[in-house]
């Protein structure tokens, strides 16, 4: 069994800098994500991505930004379960938690921090009784390499800047690119449309507009996909294909932090903004992405205050008898629990008193 | 008359960055200081001081936090008025107000938020009647360059670390050292404390405690110092000096913000913490150190976030017609008032849809 003080569900910036604020505070932290590495959204979906809100960095890679946070944390020795989902809640009698992933291990912790962000991110699947059975078997909801379409036929459903992006990209690519859309009208960038239509028009994009796929033929690997119309008149459609592409967008879930019995607002945990960024659950606190309340912003910098915040209250659940007086770093330094100690030159120190 | 739709009282850090989440709002700024130069504190009292707790900032001097965030807000051409203190405050019928200065120069706008700090920094001074007469003539609040002190005789008020260390300091500088307070007991730490009745009892310190400086006597300079006790037994003590220096430490003043109407409680502006960090009169927002609310937590990075946060209710209040959907600064880059642009790659854009 893991032991530590603060358990952070999420290892993406809120959650990392959450190690930075208990430390200070001389409290331990353990972080769980089910992906590999840590750092979130910013390492797996936009690593090499620029953003510009960050305060006092004019421009930052988010990779950059989790390496940084990395960076700021190390003296607090954060302690890391990667790979592995939080499955299970349960609190013990005395008031603190443990949290089992879907691989069995245990944490316990006297405080649980969900900084779970917007949740894994799973691909919208259609309504299609057997897809599953053709997932990675000519079925791909993202596409990572599209050189595994050379020569190949694919179809295409959606009708957002993806399934436009890439129907326009795969007709130098593929050997035919159909592209399945519910509605005449596509939402996409105005340009990204109108090139479609022309590649359409030349016939190096089968269009299917007001239709669906409705089913998917193949023994092992997709052979065929059946689309039928939106109006009854139009007979179905059997389209031979190697490959059945739905491009619906990302679905972020909460998982199974969901069935924790925490209020879920708008696929959010409510908390407590006006205090302590606490959920329904005494002791099981929210903060970042993963949030909701009355004027919410999902921005970094916002997850970076109330993991300060919290971290304050924690310590009181943690510490009922101490009363902690905050000293600023720039006064009292930073102690890592690795022995390292960064401060001020004293001379610095004394000529602001 | 200066107009503008935001209206900055304070160019620390907080009311810096606030430039920044207006201009994503397409809402223009200008900031009053009473500084010569913006930055606040940062600039004016720690330039040089490493702070370790900004976010994805393992270390920064405070003179390059600001200099950073100038460059952030640069794009959005903030406008500045400093050197000059907010003096009042009135609200016009149409809900906007009239900020003036106390050199006269008025400034309008639509939203006013006060990113004050601490306020004003002000020296403690002690209840002496004709104190006023000797400042900058023998009697000095602050030291800034110790040399002015060698060979002439000092004495310094205070129980303080700054009293204590200023004392131990001047052993080494003035001809004379004499140490004044009011209890028997020093607030410092413990090795200053030791090292300072180490030199009491080798004579390189005179100390007086429990007692205080009450009169101040001299022509144009000061020239000496009456000393009564605590106890009315002993009798008051006449000790020539070149220097009174009470370091009785800094204490801020809100100044005439706190005239405004303002609800104020421990010497800091209430808001509503749980939705838009408005203050009790609509239209006026409070940010960063200024402001109060259960759990405030005095840290720049709060400051950021309640900037943020802020500015979109303040959109609201300028454009009450208009519906803001806030776009990430990843996904829809920064345009600045100047005409700059900064946004990702386009292929790096599509790579996370």
């Amino acid at each position: 069994m893991i032991k530590t003080d603060i358990l952070i569900i999420g290892a993406g910036p809120t959650g990392l800098f959450t190690v930075f604020e208990a430390g200070l505070l001389k409290l331990k932290c353990h972080l769980i994500d089910a992906l590999p590495q840590p750092g979130g959204q910013c390492s797996e979906i936009y690593p090499k991505k620029p953003i510009y809100d960050i305060p006092a960095y004019p421009e930052i890679l988010a990779g950059d930004l989790v390496d940084k946070l990395m960076e700021q944390i190390k003296p607090f020795e954060p302690g890391f379960t990667l790979g592995e989902r939080a499955e299970t809640l349960e609190k013990q009698e005395d008031g603190s938690f443990i949290v089992t992933t879907n691989k069995g291990t245990e944490h316990h912790a006297s405080v649980v921090v969900i900084a779970g962000g917007l949740g894994s991110f799973e691909p919208r699947k259609p309504l299609i009784s057997n897809i599953g059975n053709f997932e990675d078997k000519g079925v791909s909801y993202i596409i990572k390499n599209p050189e595994v379409f050379r020569n190949k036929k694919v179809v295409i459903a959606g009708g957002g800047d993806s399934a436009l992006d890439w129907a326009i990209f795969l007709t130098d690519v593929a050997s035919e690119v159909a592209l399945v859309h519910r509605r005449n009208e596509f939402r996409g960038a105005l340009d990204s449309v109108e090139k479609a239509r022309e590649l359409a028009k030349l016939g190096k994009i089968q269009l299917y507009t007001e239709a669906e796929v409705s089913e998917i033929h193949g023994k092992e690997e997709v052979q065929a996909v059946v689309i039928k119309y939106n109006d009854k008149q139009r007979d179905k459609s059997y389209v031979e294909t190697d490959f059945f592409i739905p491009l619906f967008g990302l679905s972020p879930k909460l998982g199974p932090i969901g069935d924790w019995g925490l209020e879920i607002e708008k696929n959010a945990i409510k908390v407590n903004n006006a205090r302590d960024y606490q959920t329904n659950i005494p002791g099981v606190f929210a903060i970042g992405d993963v949030n909701t309340y009355e004027g919410k912003l999902k921005l970094i910098l916002s997850g970076f205050h109330e993991a300060a915040v919290m971290c304050q209250f924690a310590y009181q659940i943690i510490n009922p008898n101490k009363r902690y007086v905050m000293k600023y770093t720039t006064v009292g330094g930073v102690q890592g629990f690795d022995g390292t100690k960064k401060e001020a030159k004293k001379e610095v120190v004394q000529s602001i008193v």
